[in-house]
């Protein structure tokens, strides 16, 4: 078992707040928890987990507590808890480093959790390694953000970043961004590698970002629906954007 | 104001039994409830609205009542409620009748409200109409269903039906689905008309409607992601279905 004040602890993990004070933030669920078990990107601070979890390697690893369901439920940040719940040590900060012919991602003030969590897990789908999210992004440790990432989060390198400052030093790079007054996406020839950027939920890319924007694109609409939602069109876009290299190929 | 056996009732239809029952689901928000004035599908019940909601006609409306932004929030669904809450019929039932050379979208046991509101936006983005959803699916009339739909709940007809009793009767719909073993998505090429299947998001199609599928496609996926969101992949087969629909005219 844990003590109370350990409970408090954890709790105190679920605000955004306190995971930026310790540098610690909460992974949950069997296999997610197993999966991080499996990388080696982040350093695991403690584990939690009830009778049901089975695994004999990590319940004799130090820092390793079993609590019974309901104090599970306590620390928990899901509605349904699911056996394990592990505290990560935030990673050690490796700077950003560009590389030519590659594709990225930039995320220009994506507030919601669910949303970045789709377009990191999207993303790696699809082959990416590395998403330069604006200062203004919500964190990538917010527990909304892990789970439906589904384990991405892992192995796709998130950034923090002035993305100005980034297309200030690199000029040359080929920005793609989605605007209502951009070209037909299935009439446009896209560059192999550049910078996908993805507006916010609300307003879309920002002025001072659109700015630097050489592409701009538009997923057409057919029906009476005003926009689609950021990760949808994250996804559409970067799906062209391989098919159109998988067709050069 | 309202009485506290209104304010009872409302809160009983957060729960999926009472909506079925009374025939009645919520509808919040600013935007989607002026969408729902605007629009004939719907049979609006009661409206209940706070000061700041600006729409003079709504207020001398039957059924229309101020209430103050405590109670607002005691009949919300939502963490923030925003000015105004409709309670709205159910449709009358209308028979699905099936129309030659459209495209269809049905849902294999979708659970999640975010994505079945997410696959019905975007699905009116790319013109679709109609959608069939398994009767096992979360129900449309979800208040995250709503919120995640933006609206376009009130454009697409969406209808809650026995699958295989309709690949059975239309034998000769062209059917495409999701699977891992199928053709890449990136070289095959897609009949312009029929249904597009979306299995569900733990499970994917299900082995009996799986066995009426004539066109198996994958995403191709370049990175250890496991697997997409149902309603990422619902957006990405469905843009390449409109695009090759758009390259041949």
């Amino acid at each position: 078992m844990i003590s109370k004040a350990q409970i408090k602890f954890i709790q105190s993990l679920h605000a955004k707040k306190n995971r930026l004070e310790q540098s610690l933030f909460i992974v949950e669920g069997v296999k997610i928890v197993n999966e991080l078990l499996l990388s080696n990107r982040f350093k695991i601070h403690s584990l939690y987990y009830t009778k049901a979890f089975d695994d004999k390697s990590l319940k004799t690893a130090m820092n390793a507590y079993e609590v019974d369901e309901k104090t599970l439920a306590q620390i928990s940040t899901l509605q349904t808890p699911n056996q394990v719940l592990a505290l990560v040590h935030f990673n050690e900060d490796v700077p950003f480093v560009w590389e030519e012919n590659k594709k990225y991602i930039a995320l220009d003030n994506i507030q919601d959790p669910g949303n970045l969590g789709t377009i990191i897990r999207t993303a790696e789908w699809f082959g990416i390694d590395t998403i330069i999210c604006s200062k203004q992004c919500v964190e990538y440790t917010n527990p909304k953000v892990i789970m439906s990432s589904m384990g991405s989060f892992l192995r796709v390198k998130i950034y923090y970043l002035d993305l100005i400052e980034i297309f200030e030093s690199k000029p040359n790079i080929p920005l793609i961004g989605a605007f209502l007054e951009g070209e037909n996406l299935y009439e446009t020839t896209l560059n192999n590698a550049g910078i996908l950027v993805i507006g916010s939920e609300s307003h879309g890319i920002s002025k001072d970002v659109s700015e630097y924007i050489q592409k701009k694109v538009k997923v057409p609409n057919f029906g009476a629906a005003e926009s689609l939602n950021a990760s949808i069109a994250h996804a559409v876009i970067l799906s062209e954007w391989k098919r159109q290299e998988h067709g050069r190929k």
